[in-house]
């Protein structure tokens, strides 16, 4: 079973290239698939586990207060059902690809390829305001908080389950750049990258 | 002119795979050729240039100390020189691979195809290991502390010339982690993505 995880700094084109990876190697996909999982076994809405993951670790000092130490366990209580269900997809014995969710250190014993995707923070901007609504466009003052924010969360959500740290080259097989590329373009780096890797022994 | 970069973290494998990658697309090959060129015209010796360029860059507040001041404008001096020989390198027009030496900003103008090889320390370990001689084995605590000073010297280097940090992966086109893989196997990897990099409009 061949396993590629994808890691991405917000708004890069990570869950593109992921896509995109998935119809030509024709591996199975997943996505946002797994938040709606969780969601659904623990009878919560969608974006309140998708938030919750997302939200920043609590130190441990702050966790004695009752309302920090709450939202502490329900992340933790989310991340539980997330690996149980990472898990699941891997038993299958599909080759598949995973987009997010620290993937690549849940699976980690099923040595997957593991990539990066970032892009330089105008490019992030642009995407960002290509995907948003014409009556509800965010200022890019806006849209970069936010996409600091949000992947500071993810660095964060990281730090709880591995001592290594997200986006850091060495935890990765290799960091691909989006600016100034069409995501389709990528593609075949990561095809022949994947052809190398699973082609040789691990 | 198809020009690549590639900087990379110490005993990463990053020179052997420029020099390959050199071999297998038929370019022109800059390593420490140019530290020779810059001894040689400064009428200098050899290690002293690479000593120089690869000490860490000196706080100004120090600078006012006569000796700290010394070595910074030496290293000011060397830098120019070494800028004025890249210079002349890419005058030539022939395609070419430059290792090193904040090539990628030295050459932007350029718009080079800039890779970044980086390996986690237990492999940069071993590689420094293999390649000392069996009377000079260094411990592994020593060889370490080596490896993180030299990758100190070279991202307080560039943050002379570039507000751009070193190793960050944004800067690069692509970053690739050499642990786990032979040096050539690699190989192809960048060869895909300069095709598709010098194939399309930049």
């Amino acid at each position: 079973m061949n396993i590629i995880t994808v890691s991405r700094q917000f708004s890069s084109g990570g869950r593109e290239i992921a896509k995109r990876l998935a119809d030509a190697l024709g591996y199975d996909y997943y996505d946002k698939e797994i938040i709606s999982e969780i969601a659904k076994n623990k009878s919560l809405d969608e974006k309140y586990v998708e938030n919750t993951l997302g939200i920043k670790a609590i130190p441990l000092h702050f966790a004695r207060s009752f309302t920090f130490a709450y939202a502490s366990t329900a992340k933790s209580e989310l991340l539980v059902e997330e690996k149980r269900i990472i898990d699941e997809i891997a038993s299958k014995g599909r080759n598949f690809i995973i987009v997010g969710r620290n993937a690549d250190i849940l699976l980690k014993d099923y040595k997957p390829l593991n990539i990066f995707v970032c892009a330089d923070m105008e490019s992030k901007i642009k995407r960002c305001l290509e995907k948003s609504t014409e009556d509800k466009k965010p200022s890019v003052k806006e849209i970069e908080k936010q996409i600091n924010k949000i992947d500071k969360g993810r660095a964060s959500t990281r730090s709880i389950i591995s001592e290594t740290k997200w986006g850091e080259c060495t935890n990765y097989h290799m960091t691909i750049n989006t600016t100034g590329w069409q995501i389709k373009e990528l593609v075949p780096i990561v095809v022949k990258l994947s052809e190398l890797y699973f082609g040789k022994e691990n």
